[in-house]
């Protein structure tokens, strides 16, 4: 479609390599089937039927989950597609994976189905057992404890007040809340509800967009504008060169001068944490070196403020690291790191010192679904039995490798196989891919960002580069 | 334990009724079981396990859902308790009911729960179905709309995002946002982030614990201190005498005192929208009048601010009507009403007006749950096939006449099972009566709140009412 090119000349800069791996769902189909232009004749009827009641104006197609297969989504009008955009980052495994169509049928997930506990009264007998082999498991180093909720904006809002309540406490010292700031809190007003203390979060950073975590999200004005914010601060997140290997020495004056924002910022004394991710994923994939991240650490300790890693949508894998901050090499662990996502459970790990040290402080009457947790207990088994993060690292070079090489493709960046590439004419390229069979996503202005499921090999890897190649050659 | 009386002078005041209707459990256990202390010892030793990853310091104790059954919950200990406080008020039907057993069977719900989707993308073949099963079959009169979320503060807080969005795009009319606008939101700064826009709330209120929602919550100032809010005001909620019907000059002048700082403050022209609970709940279960609710909305509409009414605790029964607000017979229907808790769904209905103009703005990954959906339509048809709320308004019309002739209860107040009194010495009370077999919680500064599941009946409020008794006496 964006420029005519030759198959010929296509031909020879295809490398094809062997697939060496076991298919981790040898009974997925080979490839996709498309039938229908995409969204459907029934995918149009249905969501004609819903925007009665829903807003369907993001819907890309009605799926059918049933006939749903590994890294295949299929659709209501019996279209099957390769999926790299997998629930906006948030499937694991694949559909209907056989370790989760088997929790299902067990005993005590059908107790935890049935019974919904409040976690913070009366958590069942077997919460301890889930705790640990889902999160404690493959708890970031030095970080034993864990705060679940029910989506990565709760995540993050709690990180948020577990960073406040222990500024303030270091504040208070040895003293008790004062009269006056529980009086005044109850009003909304300074000292109880202070004006003094701030989350810093970065430019084109993506949080959430709950009221405090749309205040440190700056991806997209459309988001925020006509809702309330706090007046929280923005560093600049540095506007990196890629390949990053050709561009050091730029790349390190824009880290550094970000770093030098952020500096200044913290030197007012007002910020209780720094929130960031990994890779900046809805503001555009963007990418910072570990020495940033790094010397990021270091100013939150000297300016004693908490340093918070949205691992939201980069943890449980696909990056090539269980947690994409493990790459970093951080001299001490960071204070929380948040997840939900592919990870199917929402919460967030902390150093046991951030405990408040009053009861009800972190609480609502959920805290978590142990349904959900039981799955990432099972997804940790999965990633560590069948090796996937190897699989990640080599079919994420793989890709890298091969997008490298197609034209109109630019700014190849990735960590694993959580890619990502610019490109003119982005949304019209996206439509394309979804008609010749490929589901996948955009983000920033002009980015198409990969975001297959853990269990992406060499041979869907092929599908997705030859369909890109047609695509862009057509 | 509080006073000592004589079990004849008790007895005498006791009118036994005879149970009419059917046991809806009839496998369920006849009364408790206590063989320790609660917790036990095996509950505290899960407890310290778990207390080096988690706080357990608002645990009661820990639950065996698996021998749980109807409205007895079983803990680690072998005790089995008679359950009036259902999870904070989260269990509908009761522990292990055939209906969510058998829907946990059924290859539909296997799929949603092996394939989480992002609703706003891909959503099942299903969902449609589950939409109006769950929520439209019982939606509110006038508000065909339902936007679904995971908990009930991220409800609260996506409705008060709808009621900006629809102020803000009143005042600019056919205008596009301006540059100004989107530039500065990016900043979280006015006029893209304004600062003339407020929730209004009421004195005691609770709406949830993130950010936003906090801002608007009022029960505890240990919810709300060190955490910034949002500078948003608080109208004083009616402090009533109970009972009702006895003190209605009083309590007719006090609700005409609160509705008048609310339309003074209204009259600032900034409040977007104005949330309310039918009865306070965490704030120490506070009614006013259907009058009350009917002169609030006028005054919402006289000020162009959106009527939320948050039924995240008294939605689905537990009043006698579907949603509590029904009692109120409001001229039309309020703009915004909120769910979660009972529903296992969480989320909010709105007249189709409210729907933003643009799409993304009401958003996030998963945008619910079709797994509890599915639960949701599966409670909507048994309170309709049982008449389940016949039972809430006959067992709470018996419960409330028991309760009002036991020393020490005071200011009984309710509607159907949505009960609460208040007590002299509340948390020793609370902690004797698990001790006893009856597990209950408390809120406000000294209430006992029943928070019974739909199918609590004259036979459990026996054992209820006895149980009071004998601990009140001895």
């Amino acid at each position: 479609m964006l420029t005519l090119r030759s198959a010929s000349a296509c031909l020879k800069k295809r490398v094809r390599y062997l697939a060496t791996t076991t298919r981790y769902f040898p009974d997925e189909p080979s490839q996709p089937t498309i039938k229908t232009s995409i969204p459907g004749p029934r995918s149009k009827e249905i969501m004609s039927q819903l925007n009665q009641y829903q807003d369907t104006r993001s819907i890309f197609f009605i799926a059918d989950y049933a006939k749903s297969k590994g890294n295949y989504i299929a659709d209501a009008d019996g279209n099957v597609l390769l999926d790299v955009f997998a629930q906006i980052a948030s499937i694991p495994l694949g559909y209907n994976h056989p370790t989760f169509l088997e929790l299902s049928q067990e005993p005590q997930f059908q107790t935890a189905i049935a019974n919904r506990p409040a976690l913070g009264v009366s958590p069942n007998v077997d919460w301890i057992d889930s705790v640990k082999s889902a999160f404690i498991s493959v708890a970031p180093k030095g970080m034993s404890n864990v705060f679940t909720v029910m989506c990565g904006s709760c995540a993050n809002e709690n990180a948020f007040k577990t960073a406040f309540m222990y500024k303030a406490a270091k504040k208070r010292g040895q003293a008790d809340f004062s009269v006056q700031e529980l009086e005044s809190c109850m009003k909304n007003q300074a000292p109880g509800s202070p004006d003094d203390m701030v989350i810093l979060s970065f430019q084109q950073a993506f949080h959430g967009r709950l009221l405090g975590s749309l205040s440190t999200t700056a991806s997209k004005a459309i988001h925020k504008v006509d809702i309330p914010a706090f007046n929280w601060p923005k560093a600049p997140f540095p506007k990196l060169k890629y390949p990053l290997d050709e561009h050091e020495e730029y790349n390190r004056r824009v880290e550094k001068e970000a770093l030098e924002v952020a500096d200044t910022i913290m030197g007012e004394g007002k910020v209780a944490g720094v929130i960031i991710e990994p890779v900046q994923s809805e503001g555009g994939d963007n990418h910072a070196s570990p020495e940033f991240f790094r010397q990021l650490q270091a100013l939150c300790k000297k300016h004693d403020a908490l340093f918070i890693v949205d691992e939201v949508q980069t943890g449980v894998g696909a990056t090539g690291t269980f947690w994409a901050h493990e790459a970093w090499h951080l001299p001490t662990p960071p204070d929380i790191v948040t997840f939900s996502k592919k990870f199917q459970a929402a919460g967030f790990y902390m150093h046991p010192r951030l405990r408040p040290g009053q009861p009800y402080r972190l609480y609502n009457t959920w805290m978590g679904d142990p349904v959900r947790a039981m799955q990432a207990a099972k997804i940790v088994q999965e990633i560590k039995n069948n090796n996937l993060l190897d699989n990640v690292k080599e079919v994420g070079q793989y890709l890298q490798d091969h997008l490298k090489k197609i034209p109109k493709v630019e700014n190849v960046r990735g960590q694993g196989s959580f890619i990502a590439f610019d490109m003119d004419g982005r949304d019209a390229f996206l439509t394309e891919m979804r008609q010749r069979g490929v589901n996948m996503g955009g983000c920033g202005e002009k980015t198409v960002r990969l975001r297959p499921m853990l269990t992406f090999q060499r041979h869907h890897a092929d599908i997705l580069l030859d369909t890109m190649r047609k695509t862009i050659e057509c």
